[in-house]
């Protein structure tokens, strides 16, 4: 495990928070404010076909005051001709959210790209932290959410760009489970009904897909009432 | 300096070339294409003032036959209010291409944005190399042209997925002068006339400002006919 600095640990004055629309980074964001950190949020139109996603992320912004900027990346999708993300031909894995099934979801190096943006976007505001929510349940399923990518990630971009030597990670949830999250969520009165986790794409969550199972696990756990409809 | 491996110094069978327009990736795709590399150019719409070189980019890629795809990323500009590249407000400095001068020039982090998104090309279409122009004069300048750099970005993107531990960058111009590169671009028989280097963005070179400067010494030193139409 990569040990965070005592400086990665506090809560930074001015973040670049990426903000997908799911229930993790709902939350980041929402203790990051009420802390009072100035949050600058980010999100990307990759061309997903989960964009219901994006419509959560701007009503997230909006109910805890955030600006949010949305990015057009859907050319993105046109890079990555093999994945269930972005192609529908290709058939979303159900059931619980476990690796073997879920590879097929993965749009190669994309979280490189959101982080390589939001420290351009960080590093031309001076904002001096990076904020992701990446959690406990990430790291076993995706490379890109493991610390030693993420330590390898912030050294290359410290390199990269000058004034970048003390530009930092902040992921707090990094050891935290999802029902962690759903508990620091109700302690922070997190918009998690606004939220939006679900791999079919429907207006309303399916129930059935490994995120909603992921997801309705997670309320039940912290024993929070969950705010989610499902179908 | 970072030692390439013979590995990284082959050419290599399938590459995702960054294409800017300019006079060093219109020799690089040349070089490649004559030498049998499968290419696939990717050039970056990032709301460059210079957006006439995007224009150099199709001709060249045309005239050498690989296909090319501009990505739609004239957001970036917005995320970097305080950029000459990006902000026509900044004045354009002029003269030599030297460090401080130049400085205001640079988007924070670019380079990383781009090489990012040509990794997730490159894995999704099972390219083994990214190649790009770097080339010996650049790495004083910009801190994201610097072997360093380069090391950091290839050992975070292997990381960052799966089947990308055999990636690779291709820079055969690392250890070239920009006169070096003219004199492979005409014995590869390149379409340098094609090829855009002014920051003014006019329609023809200024013949002026720091990149135009470069480029006429570099025809002349190199002792190969300049087929630039200078202003």
């Amino acid at each position: 495990m990569y040990e965070q600095s005592e400086r990665d640990k506090a809560t930074p004055n001015q973040a670049v928070c990426l903000m997908s629309g799911g229930l993790d980074s709902c939350v980041l964001a929402t203790m990051m404010r009420r802390r009072g950190t100035n949050v600058s949020a980010l999100a990307f139109d990759y061309g997903q076909r989960h964009r219901r996603e994006l419509e959560s992320a701007k009503e997230i912004a909006k109910a805890i005051q955030v600006p949010l900027r949305v990015l057009d990346m859907r050319w993105f999708a046109s890079l990555i001709p093999a994945s269930s993300q972005t192609d529908s031909a290709v058939e979303v894995p159900r059931g619980h959210y476990a690796a073997e099934s879920m590879k097929t979801t993965v749009v190669p190096n994309r979280n490189m790209v959101m982080l390589s943006i939001a420290a351009a976007h960080a590093l031309a505001i001076k904002a001096e932290a990076i904020a992701i929510a990446a959690h406990a349940g990430d790291h076993t399923i995706y490379p890109d959410c493991r610390d030693d990518f993420m330590q390898a990630f912030i050294a290359c971009a410290r390199m990269g760009s000058w004034g970048a030597e003390s530009l930092h990670l902040y992921r707090p949830f990094v050891q935290a489970s999802k029902a962690d999250i759903v508990r620091i969520g109700a302690e922070f009165d997190a918009p998690m009904h606004l939220s939006y986790s679900c791999y079919e794409g429907g207006q309303t969550h399916c129930g059935r897909c490994g995120t909603c199972v992921e997801r309705r696990e997670a309320f039940d756990l912290a024993g929070v009432q969950d705010p989610t409809e499902y179908q």
